[in-house]
């Protein structure tokens, strides 16, 4: 007996199209990775009937939460009858693995194996969430390897729906298909007290309260945001492919980027797109990673500057230049080959106060292997998702990276956008982050005695924007206190990095329970927004409402 | 008789030493034009003795309004009794100009004349909340020539209190004193549509709905936004002071700047950092002109570039520099001589992409007089207290401006922090501003017909993050559309311009009331709080919450 969740969290959309949102099933597991496998294990009733139960099946398969609206796409998904089926009492054909591979193309039909089963999948083509290219790479063959790679299809109900194509089964002697590995298998091994949002890839962040125990964070500690598996790089045949003006391509290998360019070192707060996404899914439901607070963290980087680099490969500070982009590609592939990218503009590239890094090291150590090893981008004040990690390529185009993340993926939509009416060309890829602060002490539902109460968190703002003041209330916001800010004040402009904060203030002696709610300000005088709601967005980005947290007075 | 108005809006805290908050009174009206002519009139019942009423006079005297918590200073005012006092009965005694000419210190006492009336104001002179240096400018003289520049002076109470330091009458023969004339006598005509905040010195902001019919705004329509009287600049003598390494200073004349320098037109959105202050003192009072949502609008600026400027006296664009700051002075003066003035960063000034001008053009036509004629700062994305107009004298300095507008004002605080505890040094002079937007029509209060509804209002942003989105909502930000951004968009970074937006929506067919709101998203994805409250500062600065304007719906 299978039993589906009523409301399932789905992956993304990818790509619209005037009558099909397509979402992501296959393609792109990096941004579906809230399809934990623990979250996906369970029991369903196939006879239960219920439309919801319906919905969420076929959502299931097409990637997309029952609570998600996919419009158009669910007309075509109900419309789309398998080619064959099976009568009852009657078996179904059996096929050699040969006869699969000779249904590769959509005037062939399309054809698929999974386990001992057969499945006629053209009329499933068009509606994959991942689109068409992606799922056509498994055309005749087996689906296995493809979803080892993208844990999204890891569900019960995924496997239901395909059940519809179901066309044959393979001939007894060929059921034993060779395994595939598993494509994370080489990811190194992780710290215990990381708390993990998904395994495959692996996502996963530190608990508040550790975050604010040291100003950097230790490597083993920062958050990690994995895209795909972590690539194997060698570093004696590892060359930095950077295209020059022309087209040239120049290869640097890590002696030559380490002996030619000066080291520069910054200190730098990354933050996730999604932190603190699970504040906004408890709005409503948002497809993504189930962040709390801590997907962000502090480190000293150092490496050398990207415009070396860029004026190495002989670009030059143009003042007046037409908005061009710096395209940077990782090493981390998916099974087509596609690797991670995105880019950043050209001025932030080439700014000489931007202090865009290609980093070697960590906090001193060598660049972990979850932190890019062994190069990656650090792009201070802007989004996490353009600090490419393991940088294969760099290059100047005209046009954003063509990537996926960088051109239907982090950008912000208003809250009355959904998921039939996106359209991603209709926002601009997220780059500098708004201001933001989150209390990681004391944590949520904990217990404090009554008398002085400290507490603590972080505040951070994007394009170097320095935090000026974080307001705490113990009231939900009636009354302010200003807290003290710790650490060094950072050059104006050039605030890369987080401040910590604290505030030690009387409980008040009647409370039973105090809602502390903390509030940052930056340097230009941008402020945090009180609720969540308004900024709610499809894609649970950006949510930087005021944090809450709720606690009990008690004597110990 | 006298009738006070219960809270009175004052000027602002100047300076605060550890036991004395000091507040402008003669020295900084410009900041104090809160106190018009028309606000001020009235009749006060001197005899009515309560409490309020004393709170309310020596507020006034002090320069506080009486909803102000000012601490320390209302104790050492009360203990501050007047030397002299008449003897019911007993006629004062009678002085020459003469007299009371040798009374100009302290050691000899301080002396003063109203009318034909003498007071002694020894024991004022510490509690003066323009400080002790600026009233002493008046010691053995009348006051008249200096409450003539300082508006806030004409009020009955503050008479009132000046009666408790009554020593003396002018003999008969001297009552008569020489007109010092009005120093605002000199200021240019204005347009009548203009809504006049204060008319000495001049601020005023045109009707919001005016405000976005055009792109760029009329010149007459400008908002004006002077701190003293407008200087009548010879354009044929006029000489800017360029200060340059060394203090070697250059003198540049109008047309030298234009021969030498290219010409370089930006178009620019100056916003007072006031803007809206008006919702803040709804929310708990400030002290402040009482501007609506207009203290804001764009014009193409046309001048040279300040980096030229700077680089032809020696300053080179310095990548590693030490902090430091370009300093402006003004023509326009207060009586001891002092000009207004503030600073910016030095990597402002110099920056490749800041286009920093020094104007000589407003839309294509000469600078108005109002504006700055002959030539004025425009510094794009900063607040509008920094482009000083009527440009005097440029320096590079590793502090700050002097200017008590940039060291003692225009600075954002905690809703925490109140007069008696605020201390300026703790909070940057403001630069950059956050993002804003505001509806001008329809306008708060209008009858709406049923149908359909067009919403008009602009946005925009400090530091030339472009305003990316609009949200608007006709039901109090429950539901929210995306607005119609008109206009070009502009370049990445250098939005320095409004965009003006409109909606057009159904009026819900059963809503006899609608709560419209809007708010903007920048490139930063940076939003605008939802409500005032918690970004209540005690100068009514930054006031960037969601607006508000509620209508109801009328067949006409």
């Amino acid at each position: 007996m299978l039993l589906l969740r009523p409301i399932v969290r789905g992956p993304w959309v990818l790509q619209r199209t005037p009558r099909l949102v397509a979402v992501a099933w296959g393609s792109h597991p990096q941004a579906c990775a809230a399809w934990t496998p623990s979250r996906t294990h369970g029991t369903c009733s196939p006879g239960d009937g219920s439309w919801r139960w319906k919905v969420t099946a076929m959502g299931a398969l097409l990637g997309l939460g029952a609570g998600l609206a996919y419009g158009d796409h669910r007309r075509r998904a109900a419309e789309a009858e398998p080619k064959a089926e099976a009568t009852p009492g009657v078996p179904y054909p059996v096929f050699t693995r040969q006869e699969v591979g000779q249904h590769r193309s959509l005037a062939e039909r399309v054809w698929v194996t999974y386990g001992s089963e057969v499945f006629d999948i053209t009329d499933f083509v068009e509606l994959h969430p991942g689109g068409k290219s992606k799922i056509l790479l498994a055309a005749g063959g087996a689906l296995e390897p493809f979803w080892a790679m993208y844990a999204v299809h890891s569900q019960e109900h995924v496997l239901e729906i395909l059940q519809a194509y179901k066309v044959g089964e393979l001939s007894p002697e060929e059921q034993s298909q060779p395994s595939q590995g598993d494509p994370y298998s080489g990811d190194p091994p992780r710290h215990p007290a990381l708390k993990v949002n998904s395994l495959k890839p692996f996502n996963a962040e530190p608990p508040a309260e550790l975050l604010t125990e040291n100003y950097l964070t230790p490597n083993q500690l920062f958050f990690k945001r994995n895209h795909l598996p972590v690539p194997a790089v060698d570093p004696a045949s590892y060359r930095l492919q950077l295209e020059g003006p022309g087209g040239r391509v120049l290869a640097l290998s890590l002696p030559e980027l380490k002996r030619r360019f000066p080291k520069h070192e910054v200190t730098v707060t990354l933050q996730c797109a999604g932190n603190r996404r699970s504040e906004m899914s408890r709005v409503r439901q948002v497809k993504g990673l189930e962040w709390g607070v801590a997907a962000i963290s502090t480190a000293r980087w150092g490496g050398v500057r990207l415009r070396d680099v860029l004026a190495h490969a002989g670009y030059a500070e143009e003042e007046e230049a037409e908005e061009q982009h710096v395209c940077f590609e990782g090493l981390d592939k998916d099974l087509s080959g596609v690797a991670y990218g995105a880019s950043i503009p050209y001025r932030t590239a080439m700014g000489r106060e931007a202090d865009v890094l290609l980093a070697y090291e960590m906090n001193g150590e060598e660049l972990p292997r979850d932190h890019g090893y062994p190069l990656r981008v650090v792009v201070p004040g802007v989004v996490g998702a353009r600090s490419v990690k393991w940088l294969g390529r760099v290059s100047v185009s005209r046009e954003e990276s063509p990537s996926h993340w960088q051109r239907n993926d982090y950008k912000g939509f208003s809250p009355a956008v959904d998921w039939d009416t996106v359209d991603f060309t209709t926002a601009p890829a997220i780059q500098e982050l708004p201001v933001q602060s989150a209390i990681t002490e004391p944590t949520p539902g904990a217990a404090v005695p009554p008398g002085e109460l400290t507490v603590k968190g972080y505040a951070w703002s994007g394009g170097g924007r320095g935090v000026v003041r974080v307001d705490v209330s113990l009231d939900g916001g009636r009354t302010w206190r200003v807290a003290e800010l710790m650490g060094e004040e950072q050059r104006p402009g050039r605030a890369w990095a987080w401040r910590l904060w604290q505030l030690t203030a009387p409980v008040p002696p009647d409370a039973a329970e105090l809602n502390i709610v903390c509030k940052a300000v930056d340097a230009s005088y941008n402020v945090q927004p009180d609720t969540v709601e308004p900024i709610w967005n499809l894609r649970g980005v950006l949510s930087n409402a005021w944090h809450r947290v709720r606690v009990t007075v008690a004597e110990d």
